[in-house]
């Protein structure tokens, strides 16, 4: 796809923005009922439906219900089955640590051992948060002779390791044996190119054993998902547009950097985000914005927070139309039913608005009017193109 | 998709079944009309329909009419443009012979000769099958060393042969050549691993031709479609499930088995498939329930016998219904119009209930509600992986 992409892409002076609602996609509380989506008042949202044309994203296929990662991969019209974001990869993206392409990311679990090196907790009792962070600082200090070592905190007994060096391959498999009784597993290459940074991480282990030998909660880790930066081509290699990310949350702003969109302002809240918005306006050609709370909400079970977070998104929508964009493009990662207080499989409801949209019968942003809508239901990965031919950003294929 | 649903299926105590209407889709006997299923009067399918969601089942591809074969290996998951069941196998399949793994299955035909050995008729005037049937025991006589051979009556002039032993390739050329006043082709092996299944079938041609030398109404034998069984991966390997076939036909049952299905029951009519149903409840997962008659009525051209069928279907649903299962699927392998009488390319109405399916607008199960259903047109691949997902048998995709 980015090869025809690459190919047509056109420059030119329009604006796309898309508004990623987090999880926006959502189910009835019974049998017949509505959906927080359907729920909520949206003025602003049925108003653009009407000008607009609806459709129903699926994010990677039909009945697969993706983490963040792969929903916004998919939304940012990067095959989510082909472009894997390594665990590790994602979890430093997840606490704000940009990775540089000669990185190597590792989750690692504080673990308890016993005399003998065994494990006797493969978790350190889950060691709070606040007990656990200082320990980062203790394995700083590990030296690896000619490869750069950070180690970050991220909760309880989850941290992260990131290797920065030359030569250093992604592959080596984990040191966690997945059951007590027995000592971390050695850390093996899975690739001839992964070798060094096997013998790293054996050493950072052996150092980090010394410095953790006296703490009393934690006195030995494992190390998983190691993960190179995952080779995400630009949006500005594949699209030739210079686009921007206002985001609140790290993940959000880790996944945008990963396609090379540069993330601004510091927004807190989303009335800033869209000041941060107008801000930027004439400085990029597209802007992902992205509203975390209308996931946090579903995840959490609570409905009616769900449709309050949806009516706080319609009363923006108002500043973002002034802007006049070329493409608006409201829609979200995936859906997150209060149902099922878990992202889910189901599409998810999705508004394109440009002058040139050819509008459908959709009346109000909704679940079952997208089923409807004039975009059918698609894949996510292909959003990008429809925004791009929206714009008129990609020229014809083809004499 | 099956390294997907490898990687993510789980495990827990739903129930999913799959009921299966052959060639349920049709059409109108005169534009503007009512299609079969549209005729019927299906009061309990109508019921589930307003609960569950509908969508149309593509087989193959858009305009692909399948046979019984890939319309099946769609609806289980199983793309049928990637596996494909090789002629023989398929029709040993359809008499109800059980493919080993060490077996190569191959379709024959009698034909007559003259005392040149060069066919007179190819299909030795469709000899009637109670004289065929008879000289599948005089063939079975032919013995080759090292090897097993089962000969077993299929209708009219056609036949299957099945040789078992070990490094049996199955890749021979047919030996019909297709046209009168030449001789059957010699069997060549197509691969270098399919030499000894040549070698074999030569000398099962040489003494089958001695065998039938006086047979005054079949001489002699052609071979087509050599074929090994298809390694087809199972449902409890890919899927995680236990899964039960309900069939009443030899072709279905043959085809469940090739996916791993244990064939469950004795069921000669619907209402006893039913009863298998309710008995087996406990033991398995996944249960794939099949009804022939709304295929048999279709090829027939008898839409009013379809209608009925159609009807019949619908009166056991409360049956199913009251096992609580936790995914219903009512669809077909392709579609059958009474106009056509004929497998179709059509899209087949499908039906889907699970308490978290996000039901739709649909009223009535029929072709013209399904286009608007809140599953849209799907390829038929996909309907396993929406299956797991509504029985929460799939882990999220990615973090």
């Amino acid at each position: 796809m980015h090869e025809l992409t690459r190919e047509l892409f056109v420059k030119n002076d329009s604006k796309i923005v898309m508004l990623v609602a987090d999880g926006l996609g959502g189910l009835p509380l019974e049998p017949g009922g509505k959906t927080e989506l359907e729920t909520a008042q949206t003025p602003n949202l049925d108003a653009l439906t009407k000008k607009g044309v609806l459709g129903a994203s699926i994010p990677v296929l039909p009945g697969i219900t993706p983490g963040s990662g792969p929903g916004h991969l998919g939304l940012f019209g990067y095959d989510p089955l082909k472009y894997v974001i390594g665990r590790g990869a994602l979890e430093a993206t997840g606490i704000g640590f940009e990775l540089g392409k000669n990185d190597v990311a590792v989750r690692g679990n504080y673990c308890t051992l016993d005399s003998q090196g065994k494990i006797t907790d493969r978790r350190a009792g889950r060691i709070a948060t606040e007990e656990s962070a200082p320990l980062a600082k203790v394995l700083a200090k590990v030296k690896v002779p000619g490869v750069e070592v950070f180690v970050e905190p991220v909760k309880e007994h989850r941290f992260v390791v990131v290797f920065r060096g030359d030569g250093l391959g992604g592959h080596v498999h984990d040191t966690d044996p997945q059951k007590t009784g027995v000592p971390p597993l050695d850390p093996l290459a899975a690739d001839p190119a992964s070798k060094k940074t096997a013998d790293v991480a054996r050493e950072f282990i052996r150092q980090a054993r010394e410095l953790l030998r006296d703490q009393p909660k934690a006195s030995g880790l494992t190390l998983r998902g190691f993960a190179a930066k995952p080779a995400l081509p630009s949006y500005e290699e594949v699209y030739g547009l210079r686009a921007a990310a206002i985001a609140v949350y790290p993940m959000y702003k880790g996944l945008a950097r990963l396609v090379g969109m540069q993330i601004v302002g510091k927004a807190q809240t989303l009335e800033e985000q869209i000041g941060v918005l107008a801000e930027n306006w004439n400085n990029y050609d597209f802007f992902f914005l992205h509203f975390k709370y209308t996931d946090s909400t579903g995840e959490d079970g609570a409905f009616q927070n769900k449709v309050k977070r949806i009516e706080e998104l319609d009363a923006v929508i108002p500043r973002v139309t002034q802007l006049n964009p070329t493409v608006l493009i409201v829609t979200g990662d995936h859906s997150t039913p209060s149902l099922l207080k878990s992202h889910s499989w189901h599409p998810v409801p999705t508004l394109l608005y440009s002058a040139c949209c050819r509008s459908d019968d959709c009346q109000t942003f909704g679940e079952r009017e997208a089923v409807h809508g004039g975009l059918g239901q698609f894949e996510a990965k292909y959003l990008m193109l429809l925004a791009l031919a929206n714009a008129g950003r990609l020229a014809k294929y083809g004499a």
